[in-house]
């Protein structure tokens, strides 16, 4: 994978890994820390997710809620709401979630999604959160980010260097082009709003005012732990919504850590993209660093970008020149 | 659980469950089996369900692809979507999946529902033939069933006596009441259209054309090896989409083979039904013996009902009196 940025349009990331991001230019000056879906099971894998964020140059707040814990929840359902009222009035420009899990979707009907959009604030998770992404967007608008969330990508045992590049040039709006290697790509040059995030998370927006009404999109997917099977069936609501066939390309991400079984008999993520691409006829590429796993870019959900494949490689054009 | 019919309004199945089905009056003729869905792995199973339908009364004709197999499915697409064709010609009143897994959701778009309406013949199945039942009321009004399936029900160990004595009662239109033990039900007296049936398909139907548009109906729901979180999501989304608070009575079935986890930290099935009803302000009664377990009503999707609740019973009228 390659990016092109403002200062070296053609730099390749794997030779500049050890630039000291601390002294990065522009750098955005904090992240507010809040925990919207499941508990923090383990709080010091939060405090060493801020060391590494620190290190990003990045500062942290930690919301007062954040590390509360409810059933599964990080908090009661008011306890969690109250910490992304707070976020929207707190001094950091960036809200980034601690965790995904599962939490959000029972709240989206309780937050002032207007408040969101007009506090400034530039939030960033995954998972879970992707229903935050694309309920702020059907209701709004306003861009949010699909990409790390704290723990799962700072709080681990290594980090990937990476991942952290590809978000501090994201939010120093660094970053042109995502460039990365596809086995499996339709050729397309298009245009569109980008947006999608976990493929179960968006499914279930499907038939409800939290589904933002995108034409002419591009629609980006990863999941973890669904079968191939039900990865189709998730497809195929989207398609019968009219949905997929309204948008200019697909971009599947990673889908990760399914089982088959011999009763599979050969059906396997594969057939699926075969089946997606005979059904829905919209260009699908493969292999953006997108999913549940270590290497993964931050993705401005409601931007506008491009898209363009050529010869194993595909190009997300994020930003235009100056 | 006790049943009322024509014979006996008030009998108790409980004390009739070895009366000769062979020799009851107004059996309906046959049944043709057609596997729409998953692949049938063990073809003496279907062998040993019709001799059980055999002594039911009911003759059966397994279609000519009921056997076939491609990747994880009963045929290529193709062949299963003939099979259905050929149901709607073959000479028998009832048609019954062989078993379920995954496979309709992909066909929808591709089944003639007005011939399938048109056709007279009264469809059976569940899990993954929940799609069939609500497209076939969503596109044409017309009624089918939910209830067993030929290998599920019919084709183990064991066959209970109860299933049968309902199916039967069910087919020959005999039953009146069916009244359950409910350990949770709020108060309800009320009558509307009955529909719904395996949760996970129901769900991954919201937004679709092949959703029924139902208002002041009595929604039944059931699913297997779903974590309680997953079972709820579901539900936020049919309450999203606004289907569920338009609804007279939500009945839960069984909800079985779902595995907690220490993080769950006391969040279980039980909390979701609170939600639910703090959440969605519509009457829930669990118990209906209804789902992925071996006592299963038969129920008539698309018919209107009746359901009250009074000490510990929940009574589901299914027919008027004469």
């Amino acid at each position: 994978m390659t990016a092109a940025h403002d200062h070296d349009h053609s730099h390749d990331h794997e030779h500049h890994h050890d630039h000291d991001h601390a002294h990065s230019h522009a750098t955005p000056s904090g992240v507010y820390l809040i925990s919207p879906s499941g508990a923090v099971a383990d709080p010091a894998a939060l405090d060493l997710a801020r060391q590494r964020l620190k290190k990003l140059g990045l500062r942290t707040t930690v919301d007062r809620t954040a590390l509360a814990v409810h059933e599964r929840f990080a908090g009661t359902d008011a306890q969690r709401l109250a910490g992304i009222q707070r976020a929207l009035k707190q001094k950091h420009p960036i809200v980034m979630a601690t965790r995904g899990g599962y939490g959000l979707s029972r709240l989206l009907a309780d937050i002032d999604w207007q408040a969101v959009a007009d506090s400034g604030k530039l939030f960033i998770g995954q998972s879970d959160f992707t229903v935050f992404n694309l309920a702020l967007l059907a209701k709004t608008g306003a861009v949010s980010l699909a990409g790390p969330t704290a723990i799962y990508d700072f709080g681990g045992n290594t980090v990937d260097e990476l991942t952290c590049d590809l978000l501090m040039e994201t939010l120093r709006s660094e970053l042109e082009v995502l460039s990365f290697e596809t086995q499996d790509a339709d050729p397309v040059d298009a245009r569109g709003i980008l947006w999608g995030g976990n493929l179960a998370m968006v499914a279930s927006l499907v038939g409800t005012p939290y589904m933002p009404k995108i034409k002419g999109g591009i629609l980006f997917l990863e999941d973890v732990s669904e079968h191939p099977f039900r990865i189709e069936r998730m497809l195929t609501q989207l398609w019968h919504a009219g949905i997929l066939q309204r948008q200019k390309a697909i971009l599947l991400g990673k889908f990760t850590q399914y089982r088959l079984a011999s009763s599979d008999n050969g059906y396997d993520l594969p057939s699926v993209v075969e089946w997606l691409r005979r059904t829905v006829k919209v260009p699908v590429i493969t292999g953006l660093p997108y999913g549940h796993v270590r290497v993964k870019a931050t993705l401005p959900i409601g931007a506008k970008v491009g898209i363009a494949t050529e010869a194993g490689m595909a190009h997300l054009l994020l930003r235009e020149h100056a």
